[in-house]
């Protein structure tokens, strides 16, 4: 493998002193770049596209080719591990992910069996693999999955929702049965990121996008306790140098210092929580990811600019700040409004960094 | 007017002490209610039904006949100050509620006029006497309106959004104007509380829908100033007697401190917060309202009561709270379980109320 030149973002996850704060964007390979879309048509599907490796490497390099980004993350799907399960993935158009086969009872649930990364999800080792070879060390490649918590939701729900009533009414209902799901899919998701660690990824990020809908108790005992089971058992090491776990709760800022403690790296954080205060209530015990509002992207440089001015002088001197936004890229984002953004990142935060 | 049988809910709101805790559902009048559906359908249309002061009065009365809650509120619409403006509320089926002429321009926001109560708000101020009437002193009665900023949300989106992009880009991209519509919807909320508390409302609450899903700085300038503007004009005595203001941000567990800092009385919390947690965190400067996962209400009654009593020992012994759940009941919950949650609430916090 060719030496990385570019480490900000490892260093900075690491809270190790860097030059510039590194910035990569949630969706960064996404629908507001014209690139992508015609990957995307070429390949006919969103599913057809992540299931191609030489694609799926493709898109996944397109932003780095127009940005000064300091990270590259795998282009796939935060559900392809109960894809893998049989469950049947696909995206109904603007509807975003359903699955043709939901669990709708508990013999569905005792029926599910432990993917095997080598063989049930190949196709995501192979663009890992593809991607670090098209990088040539450019930038850190990050793999990533769906929490288990958040793979759970998918799984019952058969899709979205607005209130995840069949989720609530399993985990009020039923925790035991809940629980035996939660720890099959930390299980399976631990498997599959050290398959990714292993196939060349360089950070990893667990996404729990529906973690925040949960009271406050049974966050800790849903999800929480299951993205600790996931940071303690994967590897955090290859090729000599020690892998960055990052995990993000959209909606979780409330419960920060409880996240901040099982061990992860970083920690993601939504543009709700005040960056400044973020960064005293988890005291240096993790690094921070995060967190403009992506609506920021939609109105004007001088807007995208002042609020990176903002949000860099809120977290402030020294390390430990990967700036990103605090959730996807929108898809009507002009892609100019990106470069924007990288650059301010880059030029305002110089400055701290060398007085730091 | 009858004299106050039951005071519980105006004694926790102020913190006065309290024999049980009191207990009201937000929706207490909805779908779950078999009655309520056929005044419903007698009415044409949630629009004519919240019109029709006879009929609002009537849905409003319907779950005090069958449940021992503490509170009543009037049947009506947090959108109704929109409508009163000229906007054209009306509810697509299964959508929510939506505009049929929104904002979207400068001069459709300029152009705007404070609506006056007595004039544009007549049913409102009419159910409210009507409730009065009906109530017979039974319970108090709560009034209520949408926050400015949430208001101003559906004002702008013309309905609800995922991603509030066009609110959020005038908000960024002409925050002066957007403050000059923030403030135009606090006078007009303030004139139509104090209306409704003219009437023969006994506490108001103001509904903050969507301020959660606000950058944590822009909470405070966008949606919290103006929860205070409001707080601070309105009257708070009515017969001799304390009004008490509710303010609740849905998602805003986040800012507690601050919420609890602009003068109102109580403030409601949704299910993400823990509530022994809030109780310290605010540490006695409000009541507390809330916080129950309205989920737990599709269950069974051993499951609704066991969370009832968490719920209880978290707040823990004294006064200061009102039991609620964190967000509106459910259409589907079976009307039973709302039984057992109201005689729950009572009969588990008699205890702790006789200990404390």
């Amino acid at each position: 493998m060719a030496p990385l030149q570019n480490d900000r973002l490892l260093r900075a996850l690491l809270r190790e002193p860097v030059d510039m704060t590194p910035v990569w964007v949630m969706r960064q390979a996404g629908r507001y770049l014209p690139e992508y879309n015609a990957t995307r048509k070429r390949a006919g599907s969103f599913i057809s596209l992540m299931k191609s490796p030489s694609m799926a490497a493709e898109v996944t390099l397109q932003p780095l080719d127009r940005y000064r980004l300091d990270a590259a993350i795998v282009f796939s799907d935060i559900l392809t591990i109960p894809d893998a399960m049989g469950l049947g993935l696909y995206f109904a158009e603007g509807e975003g992910p359903r699955f043709e086969r939901p669990l709708r009872d508990a013999a569905a649930i005792e029926a599910l069996r432990l993917p095997d990364p080598d063989r049930d999800l190949r196709y995501v080792l192979d663009a890992v693999a593809e991607c670090r070879r098209g990088l040539a060390g450019r930038v850190p490649l990050i793999g990533f999955s769906g929490s288990p918590f958040t793979l759970a939701c998918y799984m019952i729900e058969g899709g979205g929702s607005d209130d995840f009533a069949r989720v609530k009414q399993l985990m009020y209902g039923d925790p035991a049965l809940m629980h035996r799901l939660l720890d099959l899919n930390a299980r399976a998701v631990a498997t599959y990121l050290d398959a990714q660690i292993e196939a060349g990824a360089q950070a990893v990020m667990l996404f729990d996008t529906w973690g925040g809908m949960l009271a406050a108790e049974r966050y800790q005992a849903f999800s929480l306790a299951y993205l600790q089971q996931v940071v303690s058992s994967i590897r955090r090491e290859a090729d000599g140098r020690r892998v960055p776990v990052i995990v993000f709760t959209k909606g979780g800022g409330i419960w920060l210092e409880s996240i901040a403690g099982i061990g992860a790296d970083a920690v993601g954080i939504d543009w709700t929580v005040d960056i400044a205060q973020a960064r005293r209530r988890v005291g240096g015990q993790v690094a921070l990811q995060g967190n403009m509002d992506p609506m920021v992207m939609l109105t004007r440089p001088d807007v995208i600019r002042d609020e990176v001015a903002r949000i860099l002088e809120g977290f402030g001197p020294g390390t430990g700040h990967v700036f990103n936004l605090g959730h996807g890229i929108t898809r009507f984002t002009p892609p100019e409004h990106m470069s924007v953004l990288v650059d301010s990142v880059h030029e305002l935060s110089q400055a701290m960094h060398a007085r730091g």
